[in-house]
C-alpha cells in the first residue's frame, strides 16, 4: 500500500517568514518518511487544489528546502480567494476531494490568516460528508497580528522590527537636517484595520524625545487640530517631529482619511497614501518642510532584517503542524503560547479551527496612551520580545541569496478541467 | 605653546556612513596627540563655525567615538548652506577666521558633497588673504555619487545596496501575489539629477526575468507609450512587473514628471512622488492592480543594511584626511581609486579642491541599456563591488544600538554675535 501524501499551501498576503513555516512542514515530513509519502504544494493556495495545479517538493534538494527558512514571500505562490459556503459552492468542495483523492493526499496544511483558517475548517467539515477522510491542520500567518488564541502571528514580528528600525534610522536623518531643512518626517505603515504595526514602531522610542514622536492609529479617530498642536510643540521642543501613520487612519466619521476629502483630492483613493495627506496638512497649516516614506511591500518582505523570534516561531509552527497531524489531531491550528516575558519564553499550544475562523483580535485600547499618540508600557512589554534577535540570510554578490525552487509540476490525473469563477 | 586644534563638520544630506568618516577623523587625531590638540565639531556644518557653535569631542569616550562607525545620520548635525562668494560675503569669511583663531583651530575638515567642497575650497583661499593660515581638507560624501575624481562617493554604496535588496524582496512578494491580486509594484528612489541610485537597483536582476523589470532613469526622457508596452509585455511573460523609478524622471520637455501635468494634479509638486503618477497611468491604461513604495529617507539612513565596502571607504577617507593634513597637504580631498575589479581592490588618492568644487559627474549613457530600461554589464561591473559585504550594527532590545553623543558645547569666546542670513 502506498503511503499517504501531504499537501501544503500558502494563502493571503505573504510575509518575510511564511516560507520558514513551509520549511518546517517539509523538513518534518521528510523526517517521518515511514508515515507520509510526498509533500505536494498547491500552486497559489487553494486555487491550485481546485485546478489540480500541484508541485512535487520531492524534487527539491535538502539545501534548497533549508533555504526556505531565510527566503521571504511565498515560494509556491499565494492567493486571495474565498471558497464560499458548502451549500452554495458544493462543486468546489467536491473538486477539492477529487484532487486529494487522485493524489492520495490525506494531510492538508493550510498556511494563512483568518480567512484561510476558515477555508481549512470548511475542508475539514466536508471531508467526512463526501466520504474522504482528510486531516486538516491550519498554520497561522499574518502581518496584521489579528488571529485569535495565538500570542502573536508569524510575519508580524518581522514587520514590527522593520518599522521600528526604519523610523529610528529615518528620524536620525531628520534630526541632522532639521535646522536648515526638513522639519517633519512621516512614515506610512500597513494595517488597514488594526494598529498593531503602527504600535510596533513605538518600540523605537526608548527615551524622552526619541522618535516616533507621534503615532496615528486606526483605532483613534484623527483629530487634525490636536494633531497639529502636537506637531508644533514637538518641533519647538526637539527641532523636528517624526510621525508614523497607519494606512488605516480614520476620521471621526469612520471614513478612511485617504478617502475623506481632507484635501480637495482627485477622488483617486488608490493614488496617494495617507502620508502625503498628513504631510500636506502640516505644510498648509504650519508651513514646515516635510519628507515622507511609504514602505508598502518593503515592510512585509524585508527578510534581511527579520526578527529571529519570528523566524523560529514560524518554523516551529510548521513543524508542529506535521506532528499534530501524525498524532491524529484534526481541524486544529498550532498557536504560540507565551510563558514569560523576563526572560521571554514560549511554547506551542493548539486551537480548534472552528473557533479561529473569521475572528479578528484588535489592538487593546490600553496598549495606546491616553492621548492616543503613543504606546503604553503594556504594549512595549508585549511587543519587545517579538522583534528580538536577528536572523540574517546568506549573501552573494552583495545581495541576499534567496532560493528559487524548481517547483516541478505534478502530472494531472483528473480528466475534467475546473474553471474558477 | 598649546597644540593646534582641528575642526570637523558635516554638510548636505546625511548618509548611512558619514559618521564612519567622522569616526576616522576623530580616532586618527587621537592617535596623533603630539601634533593636534582637540577635535572640535561644528554644530550643523559651516553654520556652526559662523555662530561659534562648537562641540568638544574630547568629552566622548573611545567607545562612543568607535560607535560612530555603525551609526547613521550626522552626529553633529548637518546643514544646507552656501557661503556665497568672498566678494559679496566678506564678513562671513572674516567671521570664520575669527572662530578658527579664537579656538586655535589650524585644521579644518569639511565632510560633504560638491557644494561643501566648494565651501572648503573657498575657506582655503581666503585664509592667507586674511592672515590666518589654516589647512583645509575636504572629505567626500554624497548618496548621489556625482563627485568627480573619486571612483565613488561614500554613502552611495549603502543606498545602492538598500535599493537592490528592497526591490528584490518586494518583487518576490509581488510574484507570490500576482495571480489573484497585485500585478505591478513600483519603487521610487532618490536621485533628482542623476540615475546612479536607480541604476544600482538593477543589480538585483541577475537572471532573465529577475526584478527590476523596468528602470526609469532621469537620463532617459519618459516615453509613456513605450513604457506601457513594456509593462504589458512583462505582465504577459512573467505574470507581474516590478519597476524602479527615479524621483528625477523627466518628460521629453525636460520637466520633472511629478510637475508635468501627466494627470490633472493639484500643482502641489511636493504632495505626491512620481511613483503614484506612474502607478495611476498603468491603472488607467492597462487596468492592473498596483502597489508602490517611496523609500525616501529610509534608503539613505539604512545603516542596518549598509555596504561593508562603503563603511570601510568612508572610514578610510576620514582617516586619510587627517594624515594628509599632518603631511602638510592643503586644499585637497582624499578620493577612492579603483585598482581592480576581480578581485575588487582600491586605494586612496587625492584631488585638488579647486577641481572638485561644483563639478557633477553623470551616469554614463553606456551604463544604461540601449532601450533605456535597464543597466548594462559595464554598469554592473562598476556597481557590484560597491555593495559588497555586510557590516551589521550591534543590537539592543531588538533594535540597532546607535550612539547618541554628549555633544558638549565649547564655551564661546567671541563677544560679537553673528546673525546668519
Amino acid at each position: 500500500m502506498t503511503k499517504p501524501n501531504a499537501l501544503y499551501a500558502q494563502s493571503g498576503g505573504v510575509t518575510a517568514v511564511i516560507n520558514a513555516s513551509a520549511c518546517g512542514v517539509i523538513e518534518t515530513v521528510r523526517q517521518h518518511a515511514n508515515n507520509i509519502g510526498k509533500v505536494f504544494a498547491a500552486r497559489n493556495g487553494i486555487r491550485g487544489v481546485l485546478t489540480e495545479d500541484l508541485i512535487d517538493t520531492s524534487f527539491e534538494t535538502p539545501e534548497d528546502i533549508a533555504a526556505l527558512r531565510h527566503t521571504p514571500s511565498g515560494a509556491f505562490g499565494s492567493c486571495r480567494y474565498m471558497l464560499g459556503s458548502y451549500e452554495k459552492h458544493q462543486a468546489k468542495y467536491e473538486r477539492l476531494i477529487e484532487t486529494f483523492s487522485a493524489h492520495n493526499i490525506k494531510y492538508f496544511f493550510y498556511n494563512g490568516g483568518g480567512d484561510s483558517q476558515d477555508t481549512a475548517y470548511k475542508v475539514s467539515l466536508i471531508s467526512q460528508q463526501l466520504g474522504y477522510p482528510i486531516t486538516c491542520i491550519g498554520i497561522p500567518k499574518t502581518i496584521d497580528n489579528d488571529l485569535p488564541f495565538t500570542d502573536n502571528s508569524p510575519g508580524f514580528g518581522s514587520v514590527a522590527k522593520y518599522v521600528a528600525v526604519s523610523i529610528r534610522e529615518a528620524a536620525m536623518d531628520l534630526a541632522a537636517m532639521s535646522l536648515t531643512s526638513t522639519k517633519v518626517f512621516i512614515l506610512e505603515v500597513m494595517g488597514r484595520h488594526t494598529g498593531w504595526i503602527a504600535a510596533a514602531s513605538g518600540l523605537a522610542a526608548e527615551e524622552k524625545g526619541d522618535a516616533p514622536h507621534i503615532i496615528l492609529f486606526p483605532e483613534i479617530p484623527f483629530a487634525p487640530e490636536l494633531f497639529l498642536k502636537r506637531v508644533q510643540a514637538c518641533v519647538k521642543e526637539f527641532g523636528y517631529c517624526a510621525i508614523v501613520v497607519s494606512e488605516g487612519l480614520h476620521n471621526e466619521n469612520g471614513a478612511f482619511l485617504s478617502e475623506s476629502g481632507l484635501t480637495d483630492a482627485f477622488g483617486h483613493a488608490q493614488l496617494g497614501g495617507v502620508a502625503p495627506l498628513i504631510a500636506n496638512l502640516i505644510k498648509q497649516k504650519l508651513g514646515y518642510k516635510y519628507h515622507y516614506a511609504i514602505s508598502d511591500y518593503l515592510q512585509r518582505s524585508a527578510r534581511h532584517i527579520a526578527s529571529k523570534t519570528d523566524v523560529e516561531q514560524a518554523y516551529a509552527l510548521g513543524k508542529t503542524a506535521v506532528e499534530f497531524a501524525l498524532a491524529g489531531k484534526n481541524a486544529v491550528m498550532p498557536i504560540i503560547v507565551r510563558k514569560s516575558n523576563h526572560p521571554y519564553s514560549w511554547t506551542i499550544g493548539e486551537a480548534h479551527l472552528e473557533k479561529v475562523a473569521n475572528v479578528e483580535i484588535h489592538l487593546p485600547r490600553d496598549y495606546i496612551s491616553e492621548d492616543g499618540f503613543s504606546i503604553t508600557e503594556k504594549a512595549r512589554e508585549y511587543l519587545t520580545p517579538l522583534i528580538m534577535g536577528e536572523d540574517y540570510p546568506p549573501y552573494k554578490n552583495g545581495l541576499p541569496n534567496y532560493v528559487k525552487l524548481k517547483n516541478v509540476a505534478v502530472e494531472k490525473k483528473l480528466t475534467k478541467e475546473f474553471i474558477i469563477d
